[in-house]
């Protein structure tokens, strides 16, 4: 998989790229990220990509033609091209599923004065961090390019994955490793306890239970299945009791 | 204000820190970041950080211990704990503002393999920047301080906020500079009128729309003026008479 990212601040991906994940994954041919500087294509002699905006108004805004000759100069009719912007729906684990299935995708990195709203015209869809005002676009096409990559075949151990998708629309139950002991903090007793189908069951019931704390949207259009009926019911009458 | 970052990938912050609005506002004595790294604290001589999880599962854990003697080695009574976490409230402008006013920030960077669940008491409290699944919190603690560190005095130009914070509650109006015409999409004219008062007006209208059409959900609350009142009129009739 191929990301070519369009940006006016090359140098802060040198981190991103060489640690972790990611370098293994560029390392090992699995994703290949190309960097464009949009000033290598600028408006004028002096090297301006920016300008006053029509009408008025405070700052500078990124014009459209410097991002129109970079994405010209890296033109691919399989690219899928992003534009990072807050007009945009929110990025989710769903999106990041179905963008890991490209096969190269263009990232356009806005700036926090603003950027000419033709840019849009250019981008196949826009995408959204969070509901946060950042200084660029930058670490939002990192966030975009992380979420993918590690889904992608090898990037990461596959029981990683997989053990993550057991709990398939649950948040993960808590896990504990050594020390058992900390600070009269231990290990809940049943994980000791050697018994595979009572620590599974468990680790449900708390999946179970921190979704409910935290994600109450995920349980919304959940399908539970009898055992998960069962284990709410559990619930329930554990605090009904107390 | 300061920030101290706990993490097992230090290097991973090097483009991050040196690079355009934050490495500006560390020059100008704005803000002072310190990357403490993890592994300064092992569990045992071998520099281990991570062990199996307890009750079996794939891959390895954070374990608690390396993390608590990392904060303890850097103590600050006056320190807000943030632990990254996908079992979390999620990250909004509003925290944003919010946590701008503390003197000194520490985050903890989860790890895409977990971490001990008792590392949560260390925390006051839990970040999520969004639904989707990273390799690691290091671009969530990015993600944080910068959407702080851009709210701080002088960190970025006055007027850029200024401009932003005009249009409160809404999604900015879309914006343009230089050329006038691109590829025969042109600036709306009303923006070369001059007419101040028009202007401002239109863009109030552009703002509402934008809204409308990406961020229904902060309408909801929202009080609006007699001038926002009238404009949506004036928005759905032209919807209706088309």
């Amino acid at each position: 998989m191929k990301f070519t990212i369009l940006t006016l601040f090359k140098d802060m991906y040198d981190g991103f790229l060489n640690t972790s994940i990611i370098a293994k994954a560029i390392k090992k041919g699995i994703v290949e990220v190309k960097l464009v500087n949009i000033r290598d294509y600028p408006l004028d002699a002096y090297g301006h990509v920016d300008d006053t905006p029509y009408g008025g108004g405070a700052g500078m805004l990124m014009s459209v033609k410097p991002i129109y000759e970079a994405l010209k100069a890296n033109y691919d009719p399989n690219a899928h091209i992003l534009l990072t912007s807050p007009k945009a729906n929110p990025f989710t684990q769903e999106k990041a599923v179905e963008l890991a299935k490209k096969e190269h995708i263009i990232i356009i990195c806005g700036h926090y004065e603003g950027v000419d709203a033709r840019v849009e015209m250019l981008a196949d869809e826009k995408i959204s961090i969070g509901d946060y005002v950042l200084t660029g676009g930058e670490l939002p096409s990192m966030v975009v390019m992380d979420s993918i990559i590690r889904l992608l075949d090898n990037a990461i151990s596959k029981d990683s994955l997989e053990d993550e998708s057991y709990t398939d629309g649950l948040l993960e139950y808590p896990q504990y490793t050594r020390p058992y002991d900390f600070m009269s903090h231990k290990v809940p007793d049943i994980l000791l306890s050697g018994h595979h189908e009572k620590i599974r069951r468990y680790r449900l019931k708390m999946s179970l239970l921190e979704t409910f704390i935290y994600r109450k949207d995920l349980l919304k259009n959940r399908k539970f299945t009898k055992e998960e009926k069962a284990i709410i019911k559990e619930i329930v009458d554990e605090f009904e009791r107390s």
